[in-house]
């Protein structure tokens, strides 16, 4: 996969620097660590998952100090196992140890996201379904953590609130049916624009498909895979089926098997455990 | 507690409406929702837990549109119980929608931050242990979760490499020894800065109580409850105790036993589980 | 239509204020008008055209002075005829000064194109197509220039490269063919994005429209009329038809008349005329 | 000339790019385009005109990715004619597609301005006027115009209301007369700043110079060539004499021929075209 | 005077508060002030002066609590004695003690170039010469230092190397003679710039003054009194003539009798004594 | 010392620039000044003092043109007599006088703060007190003259609020007492930070001395050395102690021998003089 440019990733790195360094950077390192000792240091994973945010720890670690050198023998994507090495950064002690922290921070957090995507991307593979991230993302980090969802076999859902449509049960009240809906929806809405309907109810999703010129995909909210499955039948193919209501590692693998194209989890963003990557001084 | 100020909170929630937003807004709402359409919202907590970042989601709807009024029951650092209205928004229906997910984002993480660590001050209670936290925090969100924190009764430990010294191995090992790192430390660090040192074993712990001029604090990593009890006794006042090392709600109760005076927990910040609250749309 | 939410204009307003104001501020104003004079001022309009950007005139009047106050008698869409009052602004004569060049820029310039947008939206009113923008537009402006667009009764293309996908000669080129090129786009891009493909002939057209899945959207590059309406009857609605090509609002008509859905002009962002609005004092 | 210094003109590129590659980047390209396939492109003017803004299209390639390099066989204030290779790029085929329409976008736009300049540059040449432009500038972008400007051989006004003094009738009339307001900006401005005065009849220039200390220049407001004459005459080298209002190509001769030192246009920087660039892959 | 637009003051002052709040806020005061008081402060001349900046502190508070209202009976350009009560701030305790010392900072520095400005302009009262400032200032706080030069009394000098042109011997170098080193500048600054030349001899002013069209002012560099007058006796009022060179409130006083126009002071800005303005509470 | 980290110095060194460049750059070296003429300069001291800030001077050359090459013979913290080479650049002439300003100004103030710094540390180093600095700092470049008093031999005292707890008069008074207010902070501050308490009389530091647990530092504020020596007697080495009071180097010295263990000295940040460093073109 392609990493994210640096343009992209750079504002937020230096933030997070920013954070940790303060006015006066590292006191503990800058009193006790000599300017000329060198040193290099190993990223180690503590624990099987999928890494992403190489880039990001080793744009950390050159603004810290352009003279550390990072190499990544893990790319973002790849699994690890525990003990294999991720990468190396070689250079000024004081630099690697200032900048140790941030890299791990993105590091950790996106391996963990990459890492809760691959489980279930995993737990699917048998089924057509892929999974796919939502909005509710760490302020701040979407761009970051969409890449890392993509990173672990995952499929990104709308980037914000601009780049699709989604009709949700607010809105169909708002405009008096699914109907009256999705026709303002589209006289709005530019050509290269999809659109999608939130449809919580068989009733519901046979009102949507007795338009004539229906959604692009339609969002099944909280079904249980039985109503999935005919949901699935109903709509035959004519849209995208997503399947969506907080589910988790275990419920995926049935609510995939009911054929939806992709079930979208929050989860992958908001609550996704850290990866445990140890950070090994070499000398 | 008081709330941070509009100052410290402003730059992020504008960068999460920001990546929200993007360049067009909410094509989906501004389709659908007339512009005179009025509404109110309640926030519910679906779960049980411990509020943090009412102002965040307050800024977030103000934000996207000035008319929209928010008020909260429960202030940040209170309990909430699954059903509890935690605060109630209203005005334009397309400023509310627009800025829903926003303010929910800022509103779930952080209440998730508070409430993992209210969970582990009320195990902790019956002990004189405080729970603190690391500097393993999410890029851009330290000032906020360190809030969090607050929030759920914890104690803040380091905000960045500049406010405290906090002397690990590898600068022991740089400097020959925890005297002379410590020796440095004190003659570079300003008076108003405390110094801390890690420990892995007991014996360093008696090589740094037998300096003359000792820390601040002592870092006690990854001892087992009955090393720290010992640990603790060999202090004996001295300095402050810190536990930490992959710390559980689990293990924390027989750590704080042993009678430390703080247990720090990275999970609290790196891996943090989403608390769950719904918005509920009024009419 | 929704006016942009000051979120999205502020940054742009505050750099034009800014490169306008220095650091000192307007000096000859300064210098010769008392503080306390209040004043008003109308926006006239000198030629027929389309209004948009009123908000961003007013809110740099409201930067450099909040004491002014500024209405809109005409909104951002609609039409006014030479002498038209477009709007006035109040307060002190010295801010009124101040703003106006910043508040005539963007008033100008976006009115400009909506204008441009207006003048080939009425020329192919007969027709079912649409006018759409492109991303030729001024460095800073383009979600202001894709405002003035959907003002102008314009609908927007891409607002970047990451919301839509659009495959052109060289992407065909490097993929070994439009069949390839287009699995690999569709295996990649999420479910909410749509995909549209450029053809240069009616071979390249039988071409994809032979592919099982075909694209969303076909983008109909340079071809004369003739040839589109060949084009369009070849899709025969299996997909949305875009002319592009250097179209001026006189070769519009007979392209929209090919039958094709949309027509994209990038003049519309990269040499639209600004529209002539005065500023009259009205003492 | 010398380009701009990058610190002047980084800023708006990185926006520009920002606004192009949001959160994801070009998805097309990295779903299609092997990450290791290089590539060339050459920019060929397609019209006769005078270039501008080569390194700030030679920065967005390199901000896009590092590895591309990029050189520009004409300069900056130079003229070509249709199939003039400008300059060249070499490098990855990713950045290459991703960067482009930035790049023209800056190119041709200011090269759009450079070469309105030079149209009213040349048919003036003959005289002793300069072409000088206004404030009427697209927001952000002023100090790319102005740059534009001069390549295009014309002179520049004022930058901004702070580095100079231009009295205009608003600012006579609350002071009560022309010599109370230049008496009031006398008494303001330091030493370094000019100080310029528009009239609309002669009348108002004869009493500007009846004054002991007449202002540095005359702003010509609106007049035709035979009163400019008259005014050139008047003024007998005493000040500065600038004509304005609404001047074309096709106006500018016999304005210029009037005598006047200078001719400002501010069309040469609200609505100029697009100079038509393309941009050729050359494998 | 007319204060500084909030728009240019604005981001120099959330810098301050930025890097005295930092990620937490006053611990101090949340500690240990409640929530609910309220109080009042008073902000005293210890010494006389001139006052500067009081727009600074106001906003420095109301950007910390915009429940404080501050109100200045004292207006920026007045004296102040020992004990004059500048102005009064009241609403939370908190707010207060939070704000203090940034707004002092702003009104004790600004107010210490405008005392600074203020005796040199005092002292040479009696001759027709002003005091000017210099690019000599504090990095990014040039455009409040220049304003406190206003408030003094004083006259700005160059704001920037952009908006006038400022010839030393280094240019004469390079250009090879003084004449055309001025033709060079002539040809290429818009006539909206002002030209000065450095001269250190009379020789060389002869030389400048030789010129059938010289400079707009000339600076008199390191010239002792004597030499001013004879220099000033050789322009004849056909330049500006500025004397500058490490000049001292003491020294000023015989070069200002000299005759010059301006004598320019880098000490104002790089070296102002801070004015001694206190803050009492007043419960 | 090590210097500041590039992440921290670059926004300052960048704003200079800005405030200098502007929008258009040095338009008297643009005119004068071949683009191919290259040479040389050296910043000479013309007085004795310590040398702090050549790190931000090279920036601010690099940052106007890359291809300047600067070396520093003398580093921060190191001490010059008048005519010492501090440094010298190499590089396009265009660049060095461009960027001459801004790397004087940055150089220059921070030598002073040094210089100002070392002056005092050198009077009292026959005591065991230390010089230390205040939050009285310029606004925007607190972080630079930290750096400065350190370069200088000082310490620091607190960065912003919220890295240490400092009770004044006001907290005092508002917690109805020392011991209640040093509860308060107690409770409220994390274990990493140290806590100050300000008392004016002896009786204000008997009473603090009389608890339990007293604080970690205490300000002893306009005392005299006679005082000061029965508070350092009666605090007998149970806190740290710290003199403040509008301290100057002639009083610095007797108030050092009373023996306490810091000096901080407002005057050394808000009105320190610039250190006269020159800057010599070698060709």
């Amino acid at each position: 996969m392609r990493p994210l440019p640096r343009l992209i990733i750079e504002p937020i790195v230096r933030l997070a620097l920013s954070e940790d360094l303060g006015a006066v950077g590292d006191i503990t390192t800058d009193a006790i660590i000599p300017a000329d000792q060198a040193g290099a240091v190993a990223l180690v994973a503590r624990e099987p998952g999928v890494i992403a945010g190489a880039g990001c720890a080793e744009l950390a670690w050159q603004l810290v100090d352009p003279a550390i050198q990072a190499s990544f023998r893990v790319k973002d994507g790849e699994r690890v196992q525990p003990g294999d090495v991720i990468g190396r950064a070689t250079g000024p002690m004081r630099g690697l140890l200032s900048g140790e922290r941030v890299a791990l921070n993105f590091l950790g957090h996106l391996s963990g996201v990459a890492t809760a995507t691959a489980t279930i991307a995993t737990a699917i593979a048998h089924t057509k379904a892929k999974v796919t991230d939502t909005r509710k993302t760490m302020p701040g980090l979407r761009a970051l953590q969409k890449y890392a969802v993509r990173a672990g076999g995952g499929s990104n859902h709308r980037f914000g609130l601009g780049d699709a449509v989604l009709i949700k049960d607010n809105h169909v009240a708002a405009a008096g049916g699914i109907s009256a809906a999705l026709l303002r929806a589209r006289a709005s809405a530019g050509h290269m624009v999809k659109i999608e309907v939130e449809v919580d109810t068989l009733a519901q999703l046979r009102e949507l498909l007795s338009l004539a010129d229906t959604a692009d995909a339609v969002l099944l909210d909280n079904m249980a895979p039985a109503q999935l499955a005919e949901a699935v039948a109903l709509v035959n193919g004519r849209m995208i089926t997503e399947a969506s209501g907080r589910i988790t590692p275990e419920t995926a693998v049935p609510i995939a098997e009911a054929g939806v194209d992709l079930i979208s989890v929050g989860w992958l963003t908001h609550s996704a455990r850290v990866l445990d990557i140890g950070l090994d001084y070499l000398g």
